[in-house]
């Protein structure tokens, strides 16, 4: 059963008000600035789904039985947290995420660890970005670790869904969109912070690395400065789809982002990027670029340069570089590595980038990868308990 | 009676799914590829609403009795179009218009003319357009003429909304996003286009023009070459909603949009912008930015071009201009107004705009404003039938 590993809360019923926009003409109270984990209420599902084989599954297809919703309105402020079963949401047609993209996520994880007890990875990370991704669109202003608090009691009611496996994991969704049901392009009345929750598997199902291709064509632009390519907003992803469509007509797996007339090299496909090699002054080097606000801050992208830095075996950087740079380093074998980071994937190894027609091969693989892999070791290591480590929340 | 004009269609049920993500197995049938109007299914609002007082409509808060809705599923294809009562939406949690901003939409409107007819203004520009912003945002295809087709169905079965006032009107919003209920950053195989409809007052309530301020930021970009900005995508407004609430703390009503080191000036607020000045050649010119990928293709910006290309009596230009240009102008009092157009407005005249913490003002109001007072005459006899034209489109 669902709720077998439940410790806390009983089958408290939420309001039936459900997802409802929230328009209706309601008692005044005072305003709630802040939702507290402590008034959690919870609904517990009657029909719980079968657990999926951790060995089949598909990102980001299967959910669990129960979601964690919070509603917001300008007049009232946060309503109480409430976990209840997994379900459509009623949204008027006007609704401004719908229209204006007022809509923010954020992507993480917990893992079974091989002590079998759940943790969630650096969510505090997540918080963070997700409330500065919040104010950036003008969505409301929230309490961070109450909202980890709560999805902490979320995964806690649903930790069998958390696989019991050491590649697989459980993907965490938080979401929050603004609920305004009217057209005019401004600050949203109403707004809806949602998360849901959905075991998925390695994303390397070979268990080995397996290197992608890359298309980098300067005539598409994932972020600009002065925009919000920094942030975790919807609006980044949509218009990536026809360009990765692009990217694979051309025999290619994934998008290289370039950015500026200098071509610099800023993201790939949904991650971050790194360069390992040996640099114009003959130094072991590993760089990736800047926040420089086209830069989505990767948790992922923190965890691999905190832990090169607390290694101090090589230089670590923060800079721009651009193709001219990775290309001269290709001629004079300068480059050992080039790897994608994020949630999903962890490091992602690449071994081509198809620039201006032409083909350029990345001896990732023929180095190892030794960086990647050992990345890789240590931080599943953290993951799933085999380290033990400050970066995980236990539930 | 909401439906008391309705003229064809009788009360046919749409089917019983509404609005669910689709992901339901259903036998398989042939797939298709266009909707057809023909195909049109109508279930009347039994509880039709009050109409609205024309003179204190407030935008995008009231909508119509009924709206139209239109499935389409990578595996079927479109569905037969359907008008039913207006009601909330039932989204699957992970809908990708809600996460990864697969959303695109337009605006439009209908007049009631002096002869009481309902007329539309250019549809097909707009049906062109939501048709480029679709394949852009990797959304199906569709029959622009058949979408149009259907809207005029809409329309007439709601034509009682249509405001008896020429100053009022009804406004059209054409909606489609897509409805994949899985997290993967892709293609939507499922997705939904809808349309609903909403009685709207004058833009400026007085009768008169009342003209605008602007902040001009160039830290804040609004779209930038290689992105999606010269699209009508939910994800170009959303992020603009933070600076306009900037620019009202600066004393400003609205944002004029800057790009480039040069300080182009692009766009301001949700519309496009034209300067009416003698240039530096001393010749009486209209200038508006060209579509250069960062500038919205504007139904309206298209028709004062049209018109004044027609009058033929002063050089029209669609050519980049900075605000080294404009103050230049300003300095040697060569400009003469200075206003946004828009669907909402029409024309909007800007008296002030604020640059680098300097005010400049605009002689707009001085002036007239002449051109701009011109061309919302001319555009409202057309809308209101005053003056016949092959721009309107007949209900």
């Amino acid at each position: 059963m669902a709720a077998a590993g439940l410790r806390r809360g009983g089958q408290v019923f939420c309001r039936q008000l459900g997802f409802s926009a929230g328009w209706h003409s309601l008692p005044r109270r005072s305003l709630s600035t802040v939702f507290k984990a402590s008034d959690m209420q919870i609904e517990l599902n009657k029909r719980p789904n079968q657990k999926p084989d951790p060995g089949k599954l598909v990102f980001g297809k299967t959910f669990t039985d129960h979601m964690l919703a919070i509603e917001w309105s300008n007049e009232k402020g946060w309503e109480k947290p409430c976990i209840k079963p997994f379900q459509n949401l009623s949204l008027h047609p006007a609704t401004s995420a719908l229209h204006y993209s007022l809509e923010i996520f954020e992507g993480m994880k917990a893992f079974r660890g091989i002590d079998k007890k759940v943790r969630i990875f650096r969510p505090m990370l997540n918080m963070e970005r997700m409330h500065r991704s919040a104010v950036r669109m003008t969505l409301p202003s929230f309490d961070k670790a109450e909202l980890l608090e709560c999805i902490r009691k979320l995964i806690e009611v649903d930790q069998e869904w958390v696989p019991y496996s050491d590649t697989a994991s459980l993907y965490i969704r938080p979401t929050f969109i603004g609920m305004e049901p009217s057209l005019g392009v401004m600050k949203s009345n109403y707004a809806l912070l949602y998360v849901i929750l959905g075991p998925v598997g390695p994303y390397f199902s070979t268990g080995s690395f397996s290197p992608v291709s890359l298309l980098a064509d300067p005539r598409f632009v994932r972020a600009w400065m002065g925009g919000m390519g920094d942030y975790k907003a919807g609006g980044n992803y949509g218009p990536t789809i026809h360009v990765q469509n692009e990217a694979a007509k051309q025999g290619c797996q994934q998008v290289l982002w370039l950015y500026g007339d200098d071509h610099q090299i800023t993201e790939v496909g949904t991650m971050n990027i790194f360069l390992y090699w040996i640099n114009e002054h003959g130094e072991e080097e590993l760089v990736t670029p800047p926040l420089n606000g086209v830069i989505l801050p990767g948790v992922v992208r923190r965890s691999l340069l905190d832990m090169s830095l607390q290694w101090g075996e090589f230089k670590v950087s923060e800079k721009t570089f651009t193709m001219n740079d990775l290309i001269k380093g290709l001629e004079e074998n300068r480059v050992k590595e080039v790897f994608g980071s994020g949630t999903a994937c962890v490091v992602c190894p690449v071994n081509r980038i198809l620039y201006k027609d032409k083909n350029y091969h990345i001896p990732t693989m023929e180095n190892g990868p030794y960086l990647a892999k050992r990345f890789l070791k240590e931080l599943t290591d953290i993951q799933y308990g085999r380290t033990p480590s400050e970066w995980m929340l236990s539930i």
